[in-house]
């Protein structure tokens, strides 16, 4: 067994299985501390709550609690393995919630057979959270079930695998655009991979002023062009009116690559044709679609990210997601909507731009960082991101009329 | 507002909403701790459980995890408030969990039309935890409800108010017999109710030796009796054939009271009609069947349990449902079965037998205590109950089969 996998199944399983406990938040230690908890003191917030549902929030965990909800049929990179062998992942994401944003986070796995089943399933237990986190559900059923439990429900409703990795990708490119000297209006965006996170990106892209036109997007059929017969409906969205049928065909003076599909399936001869000045996002994990030393070593003119912590430019989730719950729950957010996702895009842009504090350097055990070519986004373990981030959301959600609250709280703890 | 009330809300608001909290249990603070926590390191126990179900208990929280579930349709003696309005309940309970047995536990409130959908709902959930604890849902439907679930799910489902309401209030009747020197099945048995709660607490009783037709159980229309008509199937089990309709024609001679119904329905003069050395347990809550005051006022042979904790023997589930699901997660049991939950009266009753070391005496600020009419069952704050009654109960579990562990884990915390 290797080293990193030993260590990996060791941090799971000491110092008790698992990576998250449920504890305790006041005080359990006396007769009266239990009459208070628990019957007769106990009926006094349920009362309350039976008054006027507001109260939940005032008398419960409910308002800074998410639920992470995976059906695990696509775990990872690794396909569909069933909802109980998603579950470390499902607490991983809890943990990440907690570290960064101080969220409380439990995982649920979802066992069913239809879409609908599983849409009725979390509707039905999403009153007791302040937001769901979907995670690792497969396209295209992803689409389905996030918009109809949005309809739904009255909390947050963030499918991760598509928007986190939309808010971040936009983030990065739109600095990388900028360092290039290019407008997001005019770039020729080519798209490989056609899955959730894929069409997530793209639209994201286009609500911050990228042309449809302009994108072509690659399934493993080739590029989708409007004469391509039997498309899904979220695929037909991006049919292009197009004779190029290739990954050649589209690259050939593409300004943009984002890579959203497999390992090494962008040829060093293919990178070659691209525009002056080009931006790769290699995002395929943990194996990129081109090797960062290769891609480099073809060009110069090159800016690159990848999904990898062991590269610059790390298109990490982790960069959005506890901070746009964080300040979704903050003002009691009904929705997760466009205008909060571009704040988060532009809070992130903006912390890229700012000098970078010798704390950050430390907790990222990086060497100097400045916006530039190898520096287009934060990295993970920026404190900066909670406060700016969440703050941002918040106020755009205000803004948008999606907050149930009319002001953001004072009592910040970030 | 009352001194009290106020207490309560100001509890269950500060120091922030609600009184649980999820939390990290393994470091995340160094690049290399997050990549071993989530990506790519989680891959490797994701990889583990795929293979085998069973390594969810060695990478994940799952076997230290217990939902509290419920529908909030019958909350505490409130009624049917709604799911919501019943979190706070379900919180303390998760809170009496990690408290008394060290068990993660979280509350799931469900919103459904059908009864069926409650069950899909749930069963749908039921791989993300170690047990499931249903809680405040009404009868009859919680019966079907708790029946399907065990079914369907191979982990333990308990309906505490059933249950573990019938667990200490058998252990606390077998102890108060013993004093009275009366055998159980010989007794004359009145129930005051018909509800869940009443159904297990004579079901148990009748496994603990009592005879069925020596049970008169009344419900709001007076004894149930085998001419009455349309009887649901739950209340049918205990149609005596008598010619006895009222309190007063079964109490006649009887010695045993058992309440499980609501204030002040047992008369002094009623009481005074009882065999010599009854035993009465008021169970109705805040405020009993008859107040222990009056009780012992109108006759000084009788030893009496209620479910308040400013008076002797309290018929407390805390005694019992922590534990209970302690000892059925250490050996991971697939259901909680009459076998276990008779390990488990046994425990109780035998700890109420035991000399009463200081420390108990200090916790549950009691003065001296031994085995006796005024101490029948023992004090929730005994730190004896946790490991006394998991282990009987796990044992139990693994001598009746439906543990999957072949021995008590050898590395218990308490």
């Amino acid at each position: 067994m290797s080293d990193f996998r030993q260590q990996a199944l060791d941090y799971h399983a000491f110092p008790k299985p698992g990576k998250i406990s449920v504890e305790m938040t006041t005080p359990a230690e006396s007769v009266k501390d239990l009459a208070l908890a628990y019957s007769p003191g106990v009926a006094e917030p349920v009362r309350e709550i039976a008054d006027d549902a507001n109260n939940a929030y005032k008398y419960t965990a409910k308002g800074n609690l998410v639920a992470v909800i995976s059906n695990g049929t696509a775990i990872l990179g690794l396909g569909n393995l069933g909802p109980l062998a998603s579950k470390p992942v499902m607490e991983g994401k809890a943990l990440l919630f907690k570290r960064f944003a101080g969220i409380d986070s439990i995982d649920i796995e979802v066992t069913h057979r239809t879409t609908e089943e599983f849409i009725n399933t979390v509707a039905n237990i999403a009153d007791t959270f302040g937001g769901i986190n979907l995670e690792d559900i497969k396209a295209p059923e992803c689409f389905e079930i996030e918009q109809e439990l949005q309809k739904r429900c009255s909390i947050p409703i963030f499918h991760d695998d598509q928007h986190g990795t939309a808010i971040v990708t936009a983030a990065g490119m739109l600095n990388a655009l900028e360092i290039q000297g290019k407008e997001i209006s005019n770039v020729t965006i080519v798209c490989m991979g056609a899955g959730a996170a894929a069409i997530a990106c793209m639209e994201l892209l286009i609500k911050c002023g990228a042309q449809r036109e302009k994108i072509y997007m690659l399934d493993r059929n080739g590029v989708i062009h409007t004469r391509r017969e039997n498309l899904p409906v979220h695929k037909l969205a991006f049919a292009n009116n197009t004779d190029k049928r290739t990954l050649e065909d589209v690259m050939d003076g593409a300004d943009v690559f984002v890579g959203v599909s497999g390992p090494d399936v962008l040829p060093p001869e293919t990178l070659k044709m691209m525009a002056p000045n080009p931006v790769v996002f290699a995002c395929s994990n943990p194996d990129p679609e081109i090797r960062p030393e290769l891609a480099m070593a073809t060009r110069d003119d090159l800016i690159m990210a990848t999904g990898r912590s062991d590269y610059p430019n790390q298109v990490n989730n982790v960069l959005c997601f506890p901070f746009i719950f964080r300040g979704a729950l903050d003002v009691r957010a009904t929705a997760i909507n466009d205008a909060m996702k571009v704040a988060a895009v532009e809070a992130i842009r903006a912390i890229s731009k700012e000098e970078v504090p010798e704390e950050v350097l430390i907790a990222s055990q990086s060497k100097a960082l400045s916006f530039g070519r190898d520096y287009i986004i934060p990295k993970p373990m920026d404190p900066r991101l909670c406060s700016r981030i969440a703050k941002a959301v918040g106020q755009a959600a205000i803004d948008s009329g999606v907050a149930q609250l009319e002001s953001l709280p004072t009592n910040l703890q970030y």
